[in-house]
């Protein structure tokens, strides 16, 4: 999708937009539990109807396949809150 | 405690400390929780080992009571996540 932005060479970016903060605070418990299943942790910043994450690959200070993967997986989980 | 920081005479800034990923998760998700509760909202800021949290009366557009109050809890929230 169009919510994810390579910053610097370096890291990923994303930002993705709910109705309020339940949904907002909802998805960021969602992948936060997929942080901790995947051992690949992001930096989550959540706030009223928004949630902006920012996700590298620590060991090699940069952006791996599994980056990429996970801010799939993020997608569809955000698919989820989507405003029918 | 010595957490929290007046910014800008505008909102207080918080950051709190903790062992891992899990607990800095499960702390964000409980102080979303008591922010639906009593319907005033920060912003939230989770990484590994930290939580920052960004808190005023958007009304007044700064500091009122209930953000002493808030901030006051989650000291109280966070304490049962001190390592022993």
């Amino acid at each position: 999708g169009d919510v994810w932005a390579v910053v610097d060479e370096h890291h990923l970016e994303g930002t993705y937009a709910f109705e309020d903060f339940r949904d907002a605070h909802e998805f960021t418990y969602e992948i936060g539990e997929l942080a901790e299943a995947e051992w690949h942790h992001p930096d989550i910043h959540l706030q009223w109807g928004e949630v902006t994450v920012e996700m590298w690959t620590h060991k090699i200070d940069g952006l791996h396949k599994t980056d990429f993967v996970m801010a799939a997986r993020m997608d569809r989980i955000h698919d989820e809150y989507a405003p029918d």
